[in-house]
């Protein structure tokens, strides 16, 4: 698997990615940094003995703030919109950028096209639990959907943690207000007959407390539902710890404590950390495309880029396609 | 103040609401327990020296789960209806219960009525964070909503943090998955104009992460939403809090630490803890109407009945009716 890696992405710069796709590379990953090959190449050769990684030139750079759909149609040899052409002529197996997300989008839909059949592809996350993991579809790249839209988002979902993750049958919920039939608004009530009769192994609405309690595999919402999902989950973690650290600091018998479980706790939090998950899959398009958050470290770059190689093992985009079974909307 | 006391509402039963009475009488609160006459004596009979408490007999409870409206429609001795009717009739200031949420809604709504111009009340959370606190809109009420409703959960709730906590111009946001003024769905789109329009103090679209740092004192959203995020706070309180547990019992020298750190750890635990906050006010209809989490202990009682009587004080209906400023949707 040849794992394709947006060398101008990311807020840390070029360095951050660099130092993760070597890490990947010594891990065994076979990795082509696609941006400007000078700068790539003058920042590898801070690295002694490293295989495994190729470079290849792209002259454009889409920036973080720029409009992804024009900025994508316009820089054509942006390292976006290059990197992905190297997946759809054959030349690689998968993408990552942890550059700008609506670009990536906008690139691989324009590069790659949808899965036969895919109304709107998804972005899906993987949000850490106490035990395993939760994956929400769709985190951001709609906005308003409409119940054929999360329907397919649950069908692909199910088959990413079946194929990626090695679940079988993993639980399916829908995101809703409250447990009960009768809850949820109106694209809930829309989606959950749907549901029902999808053949998936589909366990009815969750609330915020089942999905983080692991009731569910797969949680399938809106992109408005899923991105408020997921940056509050980032914000409590952040408001939580700093309210065990404000307790820690609060006496002087706390503190001594505190730094006898300081290793343990940062373990905690780490557990939690985005950085160790490896970014989103960009799920409907075809291609394995992985979008890692702007701040991503190196570490969340070489598990960026060990997830997009996993995903890319033994034909992704075939079972997401066969998972896309129609479900009529009549009784 | 008189509060009115659902004594039949919660899932913990008549003792855990008559006990968190009797706290709220101590502390000074006149208290009106409505429900059962008979099983609300005897409970009272456990206290001794309890002033400040009047018993009033209503013969029909409403489960917790009976249909709202049609509930409310034929159990007009209910508890949570008669006692809605000691305020309609001016002989008491202010509503708590912590029993069917739907059915306390439904019944202010065919008791007391909507406050002039209000489209549609909203139920309102307090949402503690690491300094002070935000208070969200809509929490549940209404699952669909369009942008005029968002205006007034705007205008009502900022009103209501001035009212209740005097804070000078709260700061508004609009809850949405990004801080620029192009994302967000389209009740989002539709909404932000009207809040740039509105006199308040609108800082702009506010994601999960700003609103647990404490960027607004109010944030808006639809109660679908609303919803989402409130349980999911509880429920990533509960993961976070689990971690932590699970890093202190994993050494010996951690559960040392660990147990000289307990008290500190629970009271942070308690400051997020939904109990110290007094449950959520229903906001927009004629009367001052609060409703606990089912889970209520005494202490959540307690504080729900000190959270209704103060919100009573010095008119705050007609605070809520004067911040309802037409604002037009045109340019």
């Amino acid at each position: 698997m040849r794992v394709v890696v947006d060398a101008m992405g990311g807020d840390h710069g070029l360095q951050v990615v660099v130092e993760g796709a070597v890490a990947a590379a010594r891990d065994g990953r076979a990795v082509v940094l696609v941006g400007r090959e000078s700068d790539i190449t003058a920042e590898l050769t801070k690295y002694s003995g490293v295989s495994g990684i190729e470079v290849i030139h792209a002259s454009e750079v889409i920036e973080m703030h720029e409009h992804p759909a024009s900025a994508v149609r316009q820089k054509k040899d942006s390292s976006i919109v290059a990197g992905l052409r190297l997946i759809k002529e054959g030349k690689a197996n998968a993408f990552f950028s942890a550059g700008n997300s609506g670009a990536v989008m906008a690139g691989a839909l324009f590069t790659l096209g949808r899965i036969e059949g895919v109304h709107r592809p998804a972005i899906g996350g993987v949000l850490p639990l106490l035990h395993g993991q939760v994956f929400l579809a769709d985190i951001g790249a709609n906005a308003d959907c409409d119940p054929q839209n999360l329907l397919q988002f649950a069908q692909m979902g199910a088959a990413y943690m079946e194929h990626v993750f090695g679940l079988q049958r993993p639980r399916v919920g829908l995101i809703s207000n409250g447990e009960e039939e009768t809850k949820g608004n109106a694209l809930v009530q829309g989606t959950l007959p749907l549901l029902k009769r999808s053949g998936l192994n589909f366990i009815g609405n969750v609330e915020g407390k089942d999905i983080t309690r692991g009731a569910a595999d797969v949680a399938v919402c809106d992109g408005f539902t899923g991105n408020v999902i997921l940056k509050l989950a980032e914000g409590m973690q952040e408001l939580i710890l700093g309210l065990v650290r404000e307790a820690i600091m609060s006496k002087p018998i706390y503190k001594i404590a505190g730094a006898i479980l300081r290793p343990g706790l940062r373990a905690a939090g780490r557990r939690l950390d985005y950085a160790e998950y490896g970014g989103a899959p960009l799920i409907g398009v075809r291609g394995a495309v992985f979008i890692g958050h702007g701040r991503s470290n190196a570490r969340a770059i070489a598990n960026g880029i060990h997830a997009a190689s996993r995903a890319a093992e033994g034909g992704l985009i075939q079972r997401l396609e066969g998972s896309l079974v129609a479900v009529g909307t009549g009784a």
